[in-house]
C-alpha cells in the first residue's frame, strides 16, 4: 500500500485501525503539531479508546531505560499483543532528532509489524508535550494497540509528569552512591509503582536497594493508605536478565489497580488534571494573539526603559488589577 | 535587629537594602508564593534593579554543581562582592526540603554575610518557578546583590529553561562515556556558554573532552553567527582544582558580552520572552477560576462517559470552536 497523503482523520483513522503505520503516524504528527488538526483528530480518537493499558519508563539519562523498554516489547510481544511506543523528549526545539539513537537501541522490533515505535520532540509550545502525549497515547487506543509504553529522556519536572501519567509507571536507577537519593531529590519517588536497579551487576547494587527500601519505609509512614508497596526488581537489560520479573510485576500491579477500583480512579483524577491544563492551554493560544498586539511591543518598550514593571505590563494589556 | 514580620514591601525592601537578611528572605517568598502580594514584590523591585550580573549553573544530578556553586562563591567574595544565590528545584512539590544537601554543601559560607543562598521549590502552580526565578532574581537585584548565581537541580525541559535565562550559564558534566552526548541530548548544548568537566580526575575525562570539542564543531557549522566558543574547563570543584580559571572564564565571557552589545540584546529578548509568559500565566490565573465553575464538573462527566473529547470540552466551557 502505497503511503496516506490523505488528512482527513477519519480516513487516516480508518486506514491505522486497518495496520497502516503511515497513517497512524501521520496522526500522530497532527497531534504534536497542536491546533486545529490535533483537536480534529482528538474528536476522531476519543470515542474509539480506553481500552490501552499504559506502561511508563523513566530515570536518568543513561541509566537504560531504552534497553530495558526494548526487553518489555519482547515480553509483550511473547504474549502475542500489539504495542505502540512513545519516546518522548521534551527537551531542545533544536535537535530534531535527539532521540535517534533511543530508536536504534529498540532495533530488535524495527521490523516486526506488530511493533510501533515513535519518538515524540517538543515544537515549542508551553506544556505542548506533556498535552500531547496523552493525546497520542489515544490516537495508539483508538489504533487498537493494548499496550502503550511511554519512555522519557530526562528526569525534570515535565518529565516526571508525562510518565507519571501512565498506568504503571516503572523507575529506572542504576547503582552507585547516591543514585536512590538523586531519584527522591528528582520527584521520583512519589510517581513509581515499580523499581528497577538495572546495570544490577555493577558494584553497589545491593547498597542501592538498601536506600531505595529506607526510603520507601519512610514514605509509606506518612501515606498509610497506600497498599501497593513498589517492589524493587534488579535487571541487567543488556542481557535480558531480570526483565521476566520485572513484567511480572508490571503484571501484579495492573492487577491490583483493576482489583482495587484504583485503575479507574487514577484514570478519572488524571482526566480532570488534563482537562485543566488543556483549558488553561486555549487561554494560552488566546495569549499568544495578545502579544501580536502593537500594544504588547509599547508595553515591553516601556518595561525595558524601567517606566512599569513585567507583572504591571501583562496586567495592563489585559486590563488587569 | 529582630526580624522583620512587616509585610509591606516597600518597607521589607528598604530593609533588605540595609542588610536585613530576613526581610529579603520574606520577599523572595512572596515571590515564590505567586499571586497579588508577588505583584507588588515586583513593582517595588524592578525601578531599583539592573546592576547585577547573573551566572547559571546546570548538569546532570550528582555532576557536582553545589560543590561547584560554594567554590565560585569563594572567588566571588575574594573579589568583595556580595552575591546571592537561587537554588531552584523544579521537582517534588512534596518533599519540602529537597535540596536541602545542597545548602549543607554550600555551608563553606554559612556564616558569611554577604552570601545569601536561598532554595526555591515549586508550590504546584504551572510554569511557577519559570516565572519565579527571574523575579527573584531583581529581587537580589534590587537589594544591591551584584552578582546572582542560579543553579539548577535536573536537566529537564523547565530546568534548562530556568538557567539558561543567565547572562552565562555554565554546564557541568563529568567524565564517562556518553555524558557529553546526554548534554546534548538535554538541550544543554545550546544554552552552555562555559562548559566544566568536573571530577576531571576521573578515568574518561580526555574522551569526554574530545566529545564535547566535536559537538562544538558540528554546531559552530551551523551557527555561524557565533563568535563566542564556549570553554572547556577542566575542575575538581572538591579540592577548589580549576576553579579560578573556570572563573576567568565567566569574566572573559561577561567581557565578551559586554563588548559586542550582546549582553543588552539578550537581556531585551529575554524579557520580551518573559513577558510573553506572563501574559500567559495571567490568563491561566483566570482560567484556575474557570474550571471551578460548575460548568467544568458537568463537561467533565461528559468526557468521562466519552460522550465529548476533552478538546471539545475545555472548547465548550470558553465558548470557542
Amino acid at each position: 500500500m502505497p503511503p496516506v497523503r490523505e488528512s482527513d482523520p477519519d480516513i487516516l483513522m480508518a486506514s491505522a485501525r486497518a495496520g497502516d503505520r503511515s497513517a497512524l503516524a501521520r496522526l500522530i504528527s497532527f497531534v504534536e503539531r497542536g491546533g486545529p488538526s490535533a483537536r480534529a483528530v482528538g474528536r476522531v480518537s476519543y470515542p474509539l479508546g480506553g481500552h490501552a493499558y499504559t506502561v511508563g519508563i523513566t530515570g536518568a539519562p543513561g541509566a537504560g531505560k531504552s534497553t530495558l523498554t526494548n526487553a518489555l516489547l519482547g515480553e509483550i510481544r511473547r504474549g502475542g499483543d500489539e504495542v505502540g511506543v512513545l519516546a518522548v523528549d521534551p527537551s531542545s526545539p533544536f535537535t530534531g532528532g535527539a532521540i535517534l539513537g533511543d530508536r536504534v537501541r529498540m532495533s530488535d522490533h524495527a521490523l516486526d509489524a506488530g511493533v510501533f515505535i515513535r519518538s515524540m520532540a517538543t515544537r515549542g509550545h508551553l506544556g505542548g508535550l506533556t498535552l500531547a502525549t496523552p493525546e497520542a497515547v489515544r490516537v495508539l487506543d483508538a489504533a487498537g494497540k493494548p499496550w502503550v509504553v511511554i519512555e522519557t529522556v530526562g528526569v525534570g519536572q515535565v518529565e516526571v509528569e508525562i510518565v507519571g501519567s501512565a498506568d504503571t509507571t516503572i523507575v529506572v536507577v542504576n547503582p552507585g552512591w547516591g543514585d536512590a537519593v538523586q531519584a527522591n531529590k528528582a520527584g521520583l519517588m512519589e510517581i513509581a509503582d515499580i523499581f528497577v536497579i538495572n546495570k544490577a551487576d555493577r558494584d553497589g547494587a545491593s547498597d542501592t536497594r538498601r536506600d531505595l527500601e529506607q526510603m520507601l519505609e519512610l514514605s509509606q509512614g506518612i501515606a498509610t493508605g497506600a497498599v501497593w508497596r513498589p517492589p524493587i526488581v534488579s535487571t541487567v537489560a543488556l542481557r535480558d536478565e531480570g526483565v521476566d520479573e520485572l513484567w511480572s510485576a508490571v503484571a501484579d500491579h495492573r492487577a491490583h489497580l483493576t482489583a482495587t477500583g484504583l485503575l479507574e480512579q487514577r484514570r478519572v483524577t488524571r482526566l480532570t488534571d488534563e482537562l485543566r491544563h488543556i483549558v488553561a492551554a486555549r487561554l494560552l493560544e488566546q495569549a499568544g494573539a495578545r502579544t501580536d498586539d502593537p500594544e504588547f511591543e509599547r508595553l515591553r518598550d516601556r518595561v525595558l526603559a524601567r517606566e512599569i514593571d513585567p507583572w504591571g505590563a501583562a496586567g495592563e494589556l489585559l486590563g488587569l488589577d
